[in-house]
């Protein structure tokens, strides 16, 4: 192999810049030239290709969002126009490629891979941590702890104000970002997509923490809770009386930024580990690390298994509010 | 004067521990005793006070929220209401006070001497900076850092994705913030209640910034804007066609965090100078600080005259951003 | 079990509140009493013991430093005060102990279980990370975050002024903590106590650099290197000659501010499990988590046994930098 | 005039690249061409010249350092580098030129104009505050948040140890930076060159407060003060007995970092006021902000008058600690 490429897809994530220059030097470093696409599928399919060398990637890897810019790509769900990419790719000499992501990022390697036969490794890269395969994906422990410091800031003004404050924090379908913002934050209640907790619930027992003296609270909602988002339970809770509260919603804050240490050291691990892959004649499959060891899963798995919320941390998160 | 009372009401803004702490260690200095007033007016009503010593307020300088608590109270605008507190004050002995706090606790206060003569001088604590008589009012600098800061992770966004993002920052019927925020931030626009800028202009420049080129902008617009707030602005601009953009609204983690030097030195500056002024006979004024120097305002003329926005650089802001 | 003891001691950690959160509502929620022991063992001596119930740990999860404070004790490091001292936790009805700390922590804790008889179960609080049976100790990830921020600003005037900087950083005599800030920050060397890397070296290869076109460079350096500290090794390398070069010692910053998710998280498991495993009559062994799972260690191995380096970090770092 | 020339020299600061954006977007709005001269007066002797436009400075108000380097050159104190330099200036066809940076900036600034009769303007760029003519230099701000953020941390371990810190602040010969974060750090005493504060004296205002109870504080120690750094302070006092401290230095962490909100402001108002300077005609002089106004000073009296420190708020923060 002689000729890599390298692009970052969908939402953007603290760390793809550290992947990125992990890519680029250790591809260079096996004597290997980097194909940079940028905008991901999108320009895939017109071709945006750029050499990249050793100065490429100086000076990013403390840089939030992506250099090769990202995007969503609706044309590269037809199969023709997947086609047409992967002969632009093959033209520029490109003989293997990674693909930095979350599930639609994946599944789309997961094509280019099946249907053209390009070998390409996938890197997870996304804030929202729903992604089989690794313990943790790139950009989720910046995006914790940006939201944790929202809460902090707004547990100032819960406490003075003696208020009940409904937060709202990202992570699509998955409840890993409320889980550990909730747990770190010393919330009162996690509301995630993976536990059923109705209203009438919630409700119920901030009832019973105004009994026990409680004055001020955080509620921790997940943006792909069932019952709604966080002004949604909101309004609810208001109806059914007897609570005053507030709810916020943090947004796109927590997808940038300077990304964590530990994110960078993942990003970094995971990018050589995904050329490495691609020298060892691996293909349509994703690193992970799992355990602080680097593993491989099919592509395929990374979507289609679910890795389930951590549980005890739930549990213990509850037990210590309480 | 033997003994005076503190306390902070309305909206929570950082600073107010710096404030209360320098309230307090002055009048100490000065041999007098100092009253804590909890919750602000709805406190008052209650009769929840508090001896406070030096060591009251160790440690708390850099402490966002108000250790004191704070309230809005609707009672209080009742006048037999005010009498009743004004009884309860001056039982306790207290002969003078000192009110930390936003429009709202201002008008508190001048009922409080108009209606009951006890010497009252104000504080202004709040965000908004929308209060007469003073440059900058406590919290506003770490408020507009904290949305600052915001503005820079979503610009990591904005630039990977190439998008138009609408972000909307407090201020209540005020742009103060908002100019802050967007001439620091760089913003493409700044949309301020005290400027009429239609949606139909907003579009037209959002598509004269594509024609030149601009592939990402952060347009912020202050929470009292006439066109609406982020959502409604997006949702019309979105209706005019041809601009693909998101909206965020930063909420209340603007109210929260460890203030900053500015703010905790102007706090230091203004609570000393309260305590002085009352001191000095002083009462039914505001104690603010413009260019640098201690002044009083009658408490009628903070709400009842207008503080101008910077228009100099509303203008140079648009100039660099053009 | 009706009553255990907690106490922090040793150098602060940013996580320990957290841990002490966690300590005394899991043992509140086992129905036992919960006694906090000031200044860890310095105020064991002294007996400086106070009742902790639910409120005593509200609103401290975020907070740095210890709310129950510590100090390094010499006393304790005779056999007749460990006497006194035991003789003091068992006559306030203490039936088990959780002790918050380094290594010396943990030998003062084996000593109280191996002289007295009082169970005792260790918990690794310290930025350190050279505890040996956890994976991390409560504070590192802190402190690395914390020294990273300051790399990253270091990096703009070693940019801008195209320079090189030797950056100093904590970890006694691990280098835990610089290796990890080394690869995150995008270090050009990383100097380890568990690497030889002479002054001749360093210069030779900063010269490559230099030849190759670097213009700015951060060599990290953990404070035990066998070499000397940053401005030793700076002084020694300017004598060699050709090099221009700062030299900065990031100091106690590393030891505060709000803990991260990361430590706020672990502290909170390893609080619970220290209490749980003193009600499964467990004693003289430290809580850890190792692979994501709580694991016990004897207290002795904790500083007999040697926990490695992540060498393939290591060399990942230096593949990436060169 | 066509062409103007701009550059950074000396240390760097935050809200250089926020000025050198609104230099060249207003000489661009004026239809003037802008060169961009790299690593401040080391560069302009060498030549190295480069055209500027709008895309130039896009996405560069929130980034610390200096996009065109900095560098400090003593070449340069040698008149007939001098006239080289002003000869390569005018052969780019430079009729006019922005000088930002501090004290030696200027001084070359005044050689440039004095001695080769090319119009010059200066802006204030240096964190330590130390430049007659305005209220407050390009970066001060910034630098006082930094350290601040430390003093913050530090605190943690202060008052978890119950010791005592000094720490050592930047500001050259002057105390601006060590004012006002001991001022907003509540710090016990501030040393500062302006001041004379014996050891002696240290000494005992240490002791009297441990003789009223204080058991950790922290006193900031300004770079320049006549009794010695923080370290060498910390080493007398532990001379003369009775008190156990520690000493550490914040340093180059000071220099870097996003600049905050008022930075980037005052460095956008100060570019276009330069440029805006040299339309109108002006030369020799420096642009500056003193009570929310533009002024113009001469270059000589940047150096020659002395800025007084705040003796105010020094004594209110003496006031307050005490």
């Amino acid at each position: 192999m002689n000729t890599i490429g390298v692009f970052t897809s969908g939402g953007d994530a603290p760390g793809m810049n550290a992947c990125l220059r992990a890519v680029v030097r250790t591809a260079l470093g096996a004597d290997m030239r980097v194909v940079g696409i940028r905008r991901g599928y999108a320009g895939m399919l017109c071709g945006e290709f750029e050499a990249m060398n050793h100065a490429s990637v100086s000076n990013i890897i403390q840089l939030g969002g992506t250099i090769l810019k990202t995007a969503r790509s609706k044309d590269f769900c037809e199969r023709d126009q997947r086609a047409c990419s992967a002969r632009l790719v093959k033209e520029a000499g490109v003989e293997g490629l990674v693909a930095i992501g979350g599930d639609g990022t994946l599944r789309g390697a997961q094509c280019l891979w099946g249907e053209h036969g390009i070998p390409i490794i996938g890197v997870p890269g996304t804030i929202d941590n729903d992604i089989y395969g690794t313990d943790e994906t790139i950009g989720y422990d910046t995006a914790v702890n940006t939201a944790l410091d929202a809460i902090d800031k707004i547990r100032d003004t819960a406490t003075s104000h003696e208020r009940l404050f409904f937060v709202e924090v990202m992570g699509r379908d998955a409840g890993f970002i409320a889980l550990s913002v909730g747990a770190a934050g010393g919330a009162e209640m996690i509301l995630v997509p993976e536990h059923d907790t109705g209203v009438e619930e919630i409700h119920r027992t901030i009832l019973a923490g105004i009994g026990q003296g409680k004055v001020s609270s955080i509620i921790v909602v997940a943006e792909g809770d069932e019952e709604g988002g966080a002004l949604e339970i909101a309004r609810r809770v208001r109806q059914f009386g007897g609570v005053e509260c507030r709810a916020t919603i943090l947004g796109h804050t927590q997808r940038g930024g300077r990304p964590t240490a530990r994110d960078r050291i993942l990003a970094s691990e995971l990018g050589a580990a995904a050329v490495n892959a691609l020298l060892a004649g691996k293909a349509g499959q994703m690193v992970g690390r799992v355990n602080g060891e680097i593993v491989l899963t099919p592509l395929t798995d990374t979507w289609g298994k679910k890795k389930p919320l951590d549980e005890r941390l739930y549990e213990l998160a509850m037990a210590l509010a309480a």
